[in-house]
């Protein structure tokens, strides 16, 4: 297996890539609230976005870029506060001059700016606001670590901290890099997120493959994380790969590509569980492990449906073993399987107490099942007894935070 | 169209029913716990139960009798505290022991003995407590009002009020009768609720009618309701009818069946509600309706998707006219609609705001808009433009108390 090695920074990371945040005002104060991701040479792009049917106009916008077989990207521009979604035409429009107003401050063709928003739907944004920040972004981009953090900061909306991570690996010969950043927090659910993501990497890879890898690698990661079960109108998702690590260029499903979507699978899994653990209210992390399971596809239906379940959530957040309502959640997840042949586990670290077996409950400590369940991330592991398969989901407790939050998140 | 009329009682309005209550002290102390519903002649029986894989005791006893097509059913007990779910041989053996113990007492076979159960999955209940508490319910029953009531507060958990309701009507030249009880009021979600509802009928009409009556009845009503989205173990709904009435026994889908199931249909309807108007650390009843659907399935899916929400449930509970939310609820829904054709409505009493049309927010005032959203019951109405189909879900806000409730329901 070729070296991997995880580095400092994030979208700043890979070579020819700079950053920059701004504080445009555009409805937080007193805090940054644009970024821009900026490459010096054009990127071959993959993106997946919300499948939501009500979709924000950056979405539409960048779908457009993203899907065309000739699309090249050199920048992303990033607002949170204002989500830019059931805006209407006049929302489209405003797309269209910030990446106009991007464009021409950064020397690049509007149509090679992708654009992202994150935070309240259904409000306009302030377009002398946005295009002047655009043109703040352009005029301050920087190729450091430190630009690429605080890109990482300015998209955060309700997120406590920002997230970012880079590797590095070697592919053809050469050193090649893949870093990047995302926000959560709520609106968060499997099939894309309320989450803005953004990768960005030198390696030289066809269009195609830079696609393929992308889809693969979300369905087991960013997929299989839910907050609250809403489904946002502008989940975001792109890759970026600039080809200035000067390897071949990745055109098959060689080994190169390989160790490159295993590098990527371990970039988009640590920022899924990074949303996951740091959703809106969150104390906990969970995490459920569904594993001898018949099929895939079953697998990750259980698994999903516990880290869904409200009632089990609340229950993590009470550091309650209140195991009925995880076999309650496998229960009506909609896959098949024996209740009498299930063993459920709750761990933590290197701690795992067997609290469910034979179809009762299995012979368990109270006390100990609370102390476990005060670490702050927890494992739920459902062993089927039906066959081979397994999967992972990742989500959170249900909190007062939570519905402090969003009961007056717009005032 | 034959008189209906709302009059007083629960589950003995009906002719030849009595009930009972008492304070068996299976997990509660200080105050009733066991419940007794009781035909003076045995009864028709129909009954629709959770389909979640995990199915408590209980519901694994009710459904064997409710299905044989000779089953009659004398008597229901039913308990709080303890669900009797996930717990194996040893809650079955407890179901069997009960209809003894109530069998013997009531005169009657243990399998004509209906059993209901609601509370912690997963811990067993004390044997000698609920065979007890059987004798009593026998030694006390009574063809009361009054006995109606305390059973109906005997069956809550987390309730804040009992709910009941009754109705007479004319059918085949005679006066017949239909009431109910039912409890929630967490882990409540369509396809069968945690609610536990005894609807008891004096209607003479055949075993084949009376549960096609009751499984039509039950996709509009009871399965168009969610607080959490969590599914329950114990979900039961028993319908039964003695005959005492005296009218000539309906055996087809004549006027006298057509009367009966609007009867019926109003029934599960106010129950239905109550119990989402009364879902845990509820302050909102919340009522989504969807008009001019294309289809009767996606009128369903978008109203339910809405009331399921938990971002629009904590807007609500915030008295936020947060309706990007709501349309964020139906483009997920899975349901096919285009946003720009799509109206939404608040609306609450005689009132009614227009808030989104034409792809973008309605010109509408945020503070007249709190302030209809300050209603106890609220109505959120989105107009589809695409057909004839309508449909309506019913939830309840999510608030502090929900959470609090549910982190600490076992200690």
């Amino acid at each position: 297996m070729a070296q991997v090695e995880k580095i400092a920074g994030g979208v700043t990371a890979a070579k020819g890539y700079a950053a920059a945040s701004a504080a445009a005002g555009i409805k937080y104060q007193n805090r940054t609230d644009m970024a821009l991701i900026y490459s010096s040479v054009p990127c071959t792009a993959a993106g997946t976005f919300t499948s939501n049917v009500v979709k924000a106009a950056p979405v539409i916008w960048d779908r457009d870029i993203v899907r065309k077989s000739d699309g090249k990207v050199s920048a992303v521009i990033v607002n949170s506060g204002i989500a830019n979604a059931c805006t209407g035409e006049l929302g489209l429009s405003v797309c269209a001059k910030t990446a106009a107003a991007a464009g021409e401050a950064l020397g690049i063709p509007a149509k090679s700016v992708l654009l992202g928003s994150t935070g309240v739907i259904g409000m306009q944004i302030p377009v002398d606001k946005i295009t002047e920040g655009a043109r703040k972004l352009a005029a301050s981009k920087a190729e450091t670590l430190e630009a690429g953090t605080a890109a990482a900061k300015a998209i955060m909306t309700t997120d406590t901290h920002h997230k970012e991570i880079a590797y590095q690996f070697q592919v053809g010969g050469k050193t090649a890099t893949l870093g990047g950043c995302a926000k959560g927090s709520g609106m968060i659910h499997p099939n894309m997120c309320t989450m803005l993501c953004y990768l960005t990497t030198d390696l030289a890879i066809s269009k195609h493959l830079l696609q393929k890898a992308l889809s693969d690698v979300v369905t087991d990661t960013f997929n299989m994380i839910s907050v609250d079960g809403d489904m946002s109108t502008n989940d975001t998702l792109i890759l970026l790969a600039n080809g200035l690590a000067g390897n071949p260029e990745i055109t098959g499903e060689n080994e190169d590509y390989a160790v490159f979507k295993k590098v990527l699978f371990s970039v988009c899994r640590f920022l899924a569980m990074q949303m996951a653990g740091d959703g809106e209210g969150a104390q906990h992390l969970i995490e459920a492990k569904v594993v001898h399971a018949d099929t895939k596809d079953h697998a990750k239906t259980l698994a999903k449906s516990v880290i869904q379940s409200n009632l089990t959530k609340a229950a993590i957040f009470g550091r309650d073993a209140n195991w009925g309502r995880v076999l309650c959640a496998l229960g009506y997840s909609g896959a098949p399987f024996d209740p009498e042949n299930v063993d459920l586990y709750f761990a933590a670290g290197d701690q795992k107490m067997l609290i469910f077996t034979n179809g009762s409950a299995a012979d368990y400590s109270e006390e100990k099942a609370k102390k476990l369940l005060s670490n702050e991330a927890v494992t739920i592991l459902a062993d089927m007894h039906m066959g081979e398969e397994e999967a992972i989901a990742w989500g959170c407790d249900l909190t007062y935070d939570y519905v402090k939050i969003n009961a007056d998140y717009r005032s």
